[in-house]
């Protein structure tokens, strides 16, 4: 019998479906009972964790925590959020939780080691940046480059101009030229370190090696659960 | 204050990852937070309803009832079933659920007459087509013209050796085949009376008109929990 999986989701919204499909497509199964027992709460109500690291915005904790007590309520036995930056609030939600609490970074950088890679560039929220997040968990083990202030800046808004936005034709040409200058550095890969960037790549034609945070999370989550990750 | 919804899924998980994706796609939202909150419950332990139907299989029923109450509990403030083939067990659902359940096929009905549509073709499973759930809806509104056995066989194995087993580089031309044929007997669309077939016409570049009943559930559903449906 398969676990149960549970994901604190909203954070956005399109990215929560991001890892939902990325879980079912890389799961081996022939029929829908194979498949593994998903919960899911798409909880618009968490504040903007971003907001609330840099601009003393509203404190999403309180929302994190009645989504993970929910999905539990109902049945999960382990948990995710596929946000990075809401990765700041892990023990948080650790706090509240008798199940396991899978962490996206540490998985990211876990699957990065074992594919050989020393030096990586890092794409992500400034809220993600400031409160080095990515930075603690890779010290030590992986060289992080990351975007000057300008470039940032185009990160930023392809986000929430961007995807966030729901815009189709957005112009991201300045995020791809930042991840040319990281990899003519030295950056074997350019992690996708917020998670609704895997959808810019798509949505906007982007054009690099990349890490996906989000495909690492679905994969841990199908082995965590007992499933069997397609080849 | 946007009312939350449920999704009773797993019914494929693919078709359930479709439907959540639609509806936050079709949301006029500028930030996580003007999206709707969303409770899904991929419930890989309801029996195929199909084999429930034709063959003496499982009885999804308690399934079905566990998944409601489960979303219920949760906050779900109204549900619905991306699956045609589970309107069957429609009542048994709502018979535990004390919020309104969406029905996806009087939805898609009440959307193709507003477009005018007379006349349509129907693909779907043999389960859907035994129990009659879509002639009983349509019943004197819209004339529904169906593949014939041969044409039907291709259909479920499209949707079952194709979509269910994750089979990319299925070919489908039977299919597209007996789209046309029912073009030409006068159908005005083609309904894609399984949550599968959209991911088909996608997956395996089918092209003809065509209605798709999960996103005519998505924009029911933002219209129910109060948001506003993106032009």
């Amino acid at each position: 019998m398969k676990k149960t999986l549970g994901i604190i989701g909203g954070m956005g919204p399109l990215a929560t479906a991001d890892l939902f499909r990325k879980i079912v497509e890389h799961t081996e199964a022939a029929c829908d009972q194979e498949h593994i027992h998903i919960l899911i709460d798409n909880n618009t109500n968490i504040p903007d964790r971003t907001k609330a690291l840099l601009e003393g915005g509203a404190d999403p904790t309180e929302e994190l925590q009645k989504s993970a007590k929910r999905l539990i309520a109902a049945g999960a036995e382990g948990l995710m959020m596929p946000c990075n930056t809401a990765h700041n609030f892990y023990e948080a939600v650790r706090a509240v939780s008798d199940v396991p609490v899978l962490h996206m970074i540490d998985l990211t950088r876990d699957s990065l080691k074992e594919k050989g890679v020393t030096c990586a560039g890092l794409l992500a929220t400034t809220g993600t940046f400031r409160t080095g997040i990515y930075q603690s968990r890779f010290a030590g083990q992986i060289e992080l480059l990351t975007p000057n202030e300008e470039e940032q800046e185009a990160v930023m808004d392809m986000i929430y101009g961007g995807v966030k936005a729901g815009v189709s034709d957005y112009d991201a040409s300045k995020v791809q030229a930042c991840a040319e200058r990281l990899m003519a550095a030295g950056a074997q890969t350019i992690i996708l370190g917020c998670t609704e960037l895997p959808l810019a790549m798509e949505l906007y034609a982007l054009d690099f090696p990349s890490c996906d945070p989000t495909l690492e999370l679905a994969l841990g989550a199908i082995r965590f659960a007992g499933g069997t990750v397609k080849e």
